[in-house]
């Protein structure tokens, strides 16, 4: 039940950084890199580290793929990345994989070798470039939102018991944004919104962990 | 009152593609770049362009800095995008600056350089992929409400007047996630949320324009 992370460099190491801020012990992270540098930083966390080659099923099966929770793959190369996750996938079937691809051509393959979330940060930074264009707190906001630390996160939980026959807008925890319903996408204003019903998944907006000053905001 | 990009790789032109898709006239956009290649393809979207050296003053009075509503800086080297931002920063004193910085060390110097808002979108990659080990749909949520297109979409406006005086829960063009009041943020959950006041600025999750699918969600 752990989280293995291949590939330690600075997008790695952001979502490791990341992980422990959200409380994740570190003893539960396996690292595996094929540089002993960026092995001593994860070390350094108190991660576990396996220094080989995550394209090889030798590799993969030695840190338990098949019971891990989830799997963080950031290899630096695309062409890299996409083959750890074929190899992950074929021994993991249901094994939640996210991938950073940097080249959009790249997001369909990576999908299709079995990723479960594929990030291009590219991509992203676009999207927030245009939209700091129209409003000078968005980017800042969202930086907030996908951060643990900070006034706001986004969190993902299944509806509880007492919220089911209630309206998304009722639940207590926080700002209900989206349900996921047999896994397809319901808004905040739609009619599926005002009955939550067993099995939803509530995407919600909640209070920060504090501390992490995000960027004056 | 036009939109300067200055460096047209593949940040730039997510950028512009994303403006594109949120109405923007490409009439309305000028492209600098060093690169006659990266130019043309500027040219073939409709944008204006120029060739030539942002960090030069000369540049960017070429292009009225002092005029332009706001400036997407993304030169691929954070120590060019820095002093880039620098120089317009100088020659325009309130025009919103948003630069992408690729390392963490430089995000404090860029804001010094006088940027309004800095992305990094290594750091913004490492937080999404921590953020979906713990949910699933996290990341792809986080990619809708980044662009216009698709489900979803994050607004800024000023309150209007007949919203003064009522909660941000009662606003009716979306869902008020924060406020900033004299520039400081209150959230959804706090008193200052419950009487919104001249001047404020409203951060709102309205519908999306539809269309681009975002990644299967
Ligand atoms: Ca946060
Ligand atoms: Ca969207």
């Amino acid at each position: 039940n752990h989280i293995v992370v291949t590939g330690f460099g600075t997008s790695g190491q952001e979502a490791v950084n990341e992980l422990l801020a959200r409380g994740t012990d570190p003893r539960e992270i396996v690292v595996i890199d094929g540089s002993d540098k960026a092995l001593e930083l994860a070390e350094a966390l108190g991660c576990n580290i396996l220094c080989g080659d995550s394209t090889r099923d030798r590799t993969l099966k030695d840190v338990a793929i098949h019971r891990a929770r989830s799997m963080i793959v950031s290899a630096g190369r695309d062409d890299t990345s996409i083959l750890i996750t074929l190899t992950a996938r074929h021994l993991a079937p249901r094994l939640p994989i996210s991938i950073v691809v940097r080249n959009e051509d790249n997001e369909l393959p990576a999908r299709q070798a079995g990723a479960t979330t594929v990030i291009n940060p590219v991509s992203f930074a676009g999207l927030l470039l245009a939209g700091s264009t129209s409003g000078r707190h968005i980017a800042d906001y969202m930086a907030d939102l996908a951060a643990s630390g900070g006034r706001v996160k986004l969190n993902e939980r299944p509806a509880l018991p007492e919220e089911i026959g209630g309206p998304l807008s009722a639940i207590g925890t926080g700002l209900g944004v989206r349900i996921y319903r047999d896994d397809r996408p319901i808004g905040f204003w739609e009619d599926g919104a005002k009955r939550l019903q067993n099995g939803d998944l509530i995407i919600e907006i909640t209070e920060g962990d504090g501390d992490a000053p995000t960027d004056g905001s």
